[in-house]
């Protein structure tokens, strides 16, 4: 007898596929394959040997050995939390009383996805607006899919989000009523995912001012996701938009240990407004009442040796030479050509390509077709665009220099621009534009 | 100027405080206090020695020196979901094939509790029905009230859950047409948390059975939480509900290596119908995108040579002791007295004891404060009942013997025995009847 069929939750069938589970499985399961899509870290300078020793060190020592094993709490071990709060407040050149901030407010997660997506469930009905930048990260819009929540954007351009049209966009939905529906706006602030761009420090506080100035009919947060602050590669670090909260009141900092450290230890963190720790700690006890522990007391042990910080100097000379393959090579293969152009990240693992409009990007697309039969992968633009809001180009991708080695991203770039000559050999603008106006676009 | 107020989600809304939260903080932060509440495992043999052995071939062989820091896959790392399923039905004495089983069907999670988590959120939406023991595992509870689940309960006896009562209450929601509501029963069927009873071999069948009665109307679903089953102190195993859900369809088996071998490494697994799998990865996805990668390599390394095994051994050496120690002591302390019971569990960390009626251990009651004075903790019965379900047992208690020492569980049900005499002197059966009367109960 067949069973009826199983119903699934709202929330459930609003969740879409994620494209980066397939993306890393493909570059996880194909080495022949040059992924330029995963956002997987190198993996050569993952710190085996550092972690080795942090790990012989805290199963040697009887303070530690048996309470790293055992179940922490669920904001996370109170010593990483202080560390934390001195690492990011003294990456700002602040104290932590200067903008209100305790160790309290600071907790830990399975990577700082987790508290990203418990952040949202915690504050999203469907309907609510969360205000993105365009691209934005396309793992967070999942999450504001799920929860149902109506995602709003706002284009960037090299110092990052467009602060007038922000302006202009929460003018208008305050003009229609919608005011009291806008509760975030999220921004990748340093290197962003996908697209490398950082906002200026000059619309950090011009953003924090905005928000601000709504505050006393609607409190709007900030989701800072710093993920990639500390893989700089040339320039200044810029103080982040939560050294700006001083009354610790709109600013959530989202970072991880993923991309400067391990991402097999899966820790981040998450600094708030002290108001929203409790409610968080009710839905994190409910995921998981703490995430692990052992990892906690490594990062915990690596910030107090130093080696972390001395692994953070060693991923930036590896990034930054894998950076400039890839600037370099795409400057060998397109610098010639007007219609293609890309982004000169100075930090991150992320270049953002543009190419002519009559080279198509989407999944199944030709070109993406002649790419993965030449081996090699990105992700296609439009992943990181939402549907329906406004322009949505076809014909950018994300390239992440993470994984691969400088050689194979130098071959990745030049099987990309052999597979971009295959489907559209290279054509001067006047004539690309030629054939767009016969095709009718 | 003020801000306006934050509004959270009605999720955030629903979400209770946890008490266990508060609980390990107080046995974390206390020494002198004896907690019989905690959920913790037992310190001492946290396998330390072990784990730092298995981090040193892990990072001394290049096959998994990087790759254990690397990133994984959102359903965990393939070759210890094969090792979990082989480990299962090795328990279970049947092969994978039989029960329709593949490495695909099985999940990892951040511990077991992260999958009930997802599971609860992809399957219920608000006014949804989940059939729990009475009393139950008060976390458990926590999730299904933060999803907006209408929890009903069924009274258990020695033999676990009862099965008629299930039957009659299946019936009822029937014939009041509700049964298109109710999605799934949730047991913990080995040595269950907070009572220690073990569901029959007997009532297993007959859950499942009467679950197939219905599945060509409504397809309900059961939750197997089998975090205890390896804590086992005498007699033979029972064979997992799982084991006799051959068609794979109705029954999600989910366990953990917290309790068994090490909380800290935070790795737990459900093995499930295959088509969960697909809409629990999106949202696995969402949530972190795969646990911790790391522990995952130890655990599977402690699989691989046996090293799990022969810690479970030595665990069950170990809590024998302590749950003999418990149980010994409550009947030097008790056991002349016919108004005081309790059980007697064959495996797991918990007896569950039943006071006079004039001895409350809710969280404010008198008996309660005079054992939080006299240095002992238990957790008060009450917070595994569901308010609202008909009879809620105020004189019972969960006792935990996984945390403290043999020594310290003797002095803690001795101070427990002080504290009741000082409440409420014993006194026989008649008299406390009397004094009930008396205050109109």
């Amino acid at each position: 007898m067949t069973s009826a069929p199983l119903a699934f939750s709202a929330k459930s069938r609003r969740t879409p596929e994620s494209p980066i589970a397939w993306f890393m499985a493909q570059a996880l399961g194909n080495p022949a394959m040059i992924s330029l899509a995963a956002g997987l870290v190198d993996t050569a300078s993952l710190p085996a040997e550092v972690i080795g020793a942090s790990v012989a060190r805290l199963l040697a020592d009887p303070a530690t050995a048996k309470p790293c094993l055992q179940y922490g709490t669920t904001n996370g071990y109170a010593p990483l939390r202080q560390k934390v709060l001195s690492h990011v407040t003294g990456m700002d050149g602040v104290s932590a009383s200067e903008l209100n901030l305790s160790a309290d407010d600071v907790m830990l997660g399975t990577g700082s996805q987790q508290l990203l997506y418990i952040l949202s469930e915690m504050l999203f009905d469907p309907g609510d607006i969360v205000i993105t930048e365009a691209p934005s990260y396309f793992v967070y819009h999942a999450v504001l899919e799920g929860n149902g929540a109506r995602v709003e954007t706002v284009p960037m351009d090299d110092d990052g989000m467009d602060i007038a049209a922000l302006r202009t966009l929460l003018d208008r939905l305050d003009r229609a009523g919608e005011l009291s529906k806008v509760r975030m706006i999220y921004t990748v602030d340093y290197f962003q995912n996908p697209t490398g761009l950082t906002l200026s420090a000059a619309r950090r506080r011009e953003m924090l001012d905005l928000v601000r100035s709504y505050a006393p009919r609607q409190r709007i947060l900030i989701l800072e996701d710093a993920a990639y602050r500390e893989l700089r590669y040339e320039g200044d670090d810029i103080p982040s938009i939560k050294s700006l909260d001083t009354t610790n009141e709109f600013v959530v900092h989202a970072g991880t240990f993923s991309k400067p450290c391990s991402p097999g230890l899966k820790t981040g963190y998450a600094i708030m407004p002290s108001d929203l720790i409790e409610p968080m700690t009710r839905i994190k006890g409910n995921h998981d009442f703490g995430s692990n522990n052992f990892s906690q007391y490594i990062l915990n042990d690596l910030l107090e040796t130093g080696e972390y910080h001395e692994q953070v100097i060693r991923l930036r000379g590896v990034y930054r030479e894998k950076r400039d393959a890839m600037l370099d090579a795409l400057n060998e293969q397109f610098g010639g050509r007007d219609d293609v152009s890309w982004t000169k990240p100075t930090g991150g693992m992320f270049v953002w390509l543009r190419m002519p409009p009559h080279i198509l990007t989407s999944p199944d697309s030709p070109f993406t077709k002649a790419c993965i039969d030449a081996g090699v992968m990105y992700v296609p633009g439009e992943f990181g665009h939402i549907a329906g809001q406004g322009h949505r180009p076809g014909s950018e991708a994300r390239l992440s220099f993470g994984d691969a080695s400088p050689a194979r991203i130098r071959e990745g770039i030049r099987r990309l621009r052999h597979a971009a000559d295959a489907v559209a050999p290279a054509v001067n603008r006047s004539a690309a534009d030629s054939i767009l106006v016969a095709a009718g676009s």
